[in-house]
């Protein structure tokens, strides 16, 4: 530790800190070691503490104490992301915002919160109190944070009705803490809201978050099965297209994925059993079991509401999102993964010159999603990984066949994004960490002006491996 | 009155009758005269009673009365349908459903209830209880019944989010008496509610509906204003393809409607003024408000959260659907208009097509719903009759354009709809009504099997003028 990390060290010794190495460690890591590229650069990542603050005041405080030492912040929820978001690049101090988990007021379609909320906590409280919950969770709603979500994730089980996170409305205000001499407090509401939301932390610590709710119901799981995945696919979008069935979730496993990866799932299948994996609304399911009669090959294996199967599956949405990747990798580590935009009205199409390119190489789990009001579908498919040459080929073949890549083998925003820089973030940031202390390594803008992305960025800062 | 009519309505003497010649002239009608034909065909028709069951026992004793008599049976709440569908035709009984109006359940994402139940009454009761109301309602709903809706309707507010009522998942269940010697009780879902749903009660007698809810919030009406059109069309679809941004109401009205006829907003807008009437959920009003802002011309002219206005204009979705008719109607009684399907990907572009060839005689008016998914317009255009053989060519030019025209200037269910009969709608029709004697006049496919729709349908047995 540098004199000037133990001297921030010190003068935060009155607030809860981690001091165990164990801890330390793991609350420098989030779940980057899906991707073997970052297993690679970003293992001996570490933070030289980690505080864990109660209250907004505290974390003005922790701000102004590793500014004024010069020392780096990255602040974190769970750590349930997978682009090493929320790892501490340059070392220095982890915020860790457990312990800053209030649910602050709810009221008809809108709750506001402390960011350090678990999700899953988060929507009992709603639902308990007012019969309304998240529009959207990640699949790790379990243990995720709200503010996580927010500054780190884009989407998951909701999004099939109300879009990504970043779609006007998805998120109603935050409140940010500036890294300055002196930390401000501003609010955001509106355009406002794109310099911080998924910015990784970049340019300021959110404090307290607004976001919509909807009703929560006692959703109903589903397993539905077909032989046929591109019947499977044309299912789980036409369900979704149906206006008048709320559906909550429609994730689709191409076979064996299944009969090799669902534990729970797998007596009931063969290895030649595409799945679609749902939540429908209660009173939906009347509509949705006369849709599904409508096709040929579908068949009901489970549901939550009149369950046969000896061992309960659990939930379906942790099934979804990147738990599939998750459950595949605890028999084959030699998985990974990609995520893809299969952009409408061309998602079902490309999704079947994608399997015809690379077949059993790369796997496809669709999630059906809304963007600009059309169903179409985000991609997380199962790459067996070989080499690193072979794992860029087959991004590059995705993008050529028309295919928008997020690559979750990146670490910074603009390569986990868009591979473009977000000029609000950048233009925010100027504003409100003139150090460059918030997250170092993440916003290649910062770094670089000049970036063309041939290559992967490798920031200079990164602490040595010792 | 023929004396079988006569001893049938002898014989339902201890149940409720409406007795007064004005009563009985104002049950036998419902908005048809909003079309010159209709009103030319149909000013005459006239019940020979009218009788106003309170339970379905005395619904059941009326049909098995009339069944045995031989008495035609029209079934109709509160008349605000505009196709004649509530007209008895043949005259004999008209069943009235205003005492039949009770809510009998409530449950999270639905309602039980009696179909003589008025909209409003019945939203106020589950918003009251529940926090829900009905995912959509006609614009008529201070007057209308759910029964009749559901038996006459085809969409309205809120079909912007749920699409038609026709979609899956937006009728959960009915209940339905057959006209038979012995009445039957049967319970319809799934596959079996398109036998009655939208069938004008010419096969069987709703008792009790079965409908889903969603959560009712305190809408924000709103009034935006454009100088272009094709800009306000355009601004209408988009925001409603906002997956994040919830509304119950998108309307368009063409310039110079809201100066026009639309009394209390005529002083807040010029003849230019193309309007957008919507209804924005309260925590969706800073997304709602952010997006508005990037489109140049747009101007919020009235919102209901913050009103400046010094009259209230009402509600706004009491500006939109039929209603905007109705409102040009008591300006000028020469108005008529068109129901019109401009369906996704094309009706921006057939909107603007339909423009340029009539000009001012077909003023648009469109409702942003959503079919299979996708946003698109139902159009109500106001249309300026001057002789039928122009009406008919109006028609015609639609339908050449490639938009479907349903024809509010018929009386049956064919011309209404989409020229085809429904297989479905006509088997049940012989199986529960073998005498024919439900709504006559209204199913063509009963009456003749050959029929070409090449002119309007004149039903043979229709009842002379007196």
């Amino acid at each position: 530790m540098t004199p000037n990390i133990a001297a921030a060290k010190t003068a935060l010794s009155h607030i809860e800190q981690d001091e165990s190495p164990s801890a330390i460690r793991s609350k420098s890591r989030d779940f980057f070691w899906y991707s073997p590229l970052l297993k690679k650069w970003l293992d001996h990542v570490e933070a030289d503490f980690v505080v864990c603050p109660a209250s907004e005041d505290e974390v003005i405080e922790i701000l102004k104490v590793c500014y004024a030492h010069d020392v780096p912040v990255t602040v974190r929820g769970s750590g349930t992301g997978n682009y090493g978001q929320a790892m501490p690049l340059a070392g220095g101090c982890v915020i860790h915002m457990k312990n800053f988990a209030k649910v602050k007021e709810i009221h008809p379609g809108r709750v506001i919160a402390e960011p350090g909320c678990v999700i899953r906590d988060l929507d009992r409280e709603t639902k308990e109190k007012s019969g309304q919950e998240l529009r959207m969770t990640p699949s790790t709603a379990a243990t995720a944070t709200i503010g996580g979500f927010i500054a780190g994730g884009s989407g998951g089980v909701g999004s099939v009705t109300w879009g990504a996170l970043r779609d006007l409305g998805n998120i109603i205000r935050l409140r940010v803490i500036t890294m300055e001499e002196e930390p401000r407090i501003l609010e955001f509401r509106g355009e406002e809201l794109a310099r911080v939301s998924h910015a990784y932390g970049t340019n300021g610590i959110i404090t307290e978050v607004e976001v919509p709710l909807a009703p929560a119901y006692d959703w109903v799981d589903l397993f539905v099965s077909f032989k046929d995945f591109s019947a499977a696919a044309r299912y789980a979008a036409d369900l979704a297209n149906q206006d008048g069935i709320l559906i909550k979730l429609a994730s689709v496993y191409e076979a064996p994925m299944a009969h090799s990866y669902f534990q729970r799932v797998k007596p009931h299948v063969t290895p030649d059993d595409t799945l679609v994996g749902l939540m429908v609304a209660p009173h939906s399911m009347d509509g949705f079991e006369t849709f599904t009669a409508r096709w040929e090959g579908a068949e009901i294996l489970y549901r939550s509401d009149a369950p046969t199967w000896e061992r309960d599956p659990g939930p379906v949405f942790e099934f979804g999102w990147n738990h599939t990747t998750l459950r595949a990798l605890k028999f084959r580590p030699e998985i990974t993964y990609l995520q893809v935009r299969y952009g409408f009205p061309q998602h079902l199409e490309l999704v079947e010159k994608v399997r015809e390119t690379f077949g059993q190489e790369v796997l496809q789990h669709l999630e059906v999603m809304r963007e600009n009001g059309k169903v179409m579908f985000a991609g997380l498919p199962l790459v067996t990984f070989t080499t690193e040459e072979r794992l860029e080929e087959i991004v590059r073949l995705h993008e050529e066949m028309g295919c928008m890549i997020f690559n979750p083998h990146r670490y910074t925003l603009e390569e986990g994004g868009r591979q473009a820089h977000d000029q609000r973030q950048l233009d925010f940031k100027r504003e409100a960490d003139p150090k460059g202390l918030l997250n170092p390594g993440k916003m290649i803008a910062w770094d670089r002006s000049d970036w063309d992305y041939s290559k992967p960025y490798e920031y200079p800062g990164m602490k040595a491996a010792e």
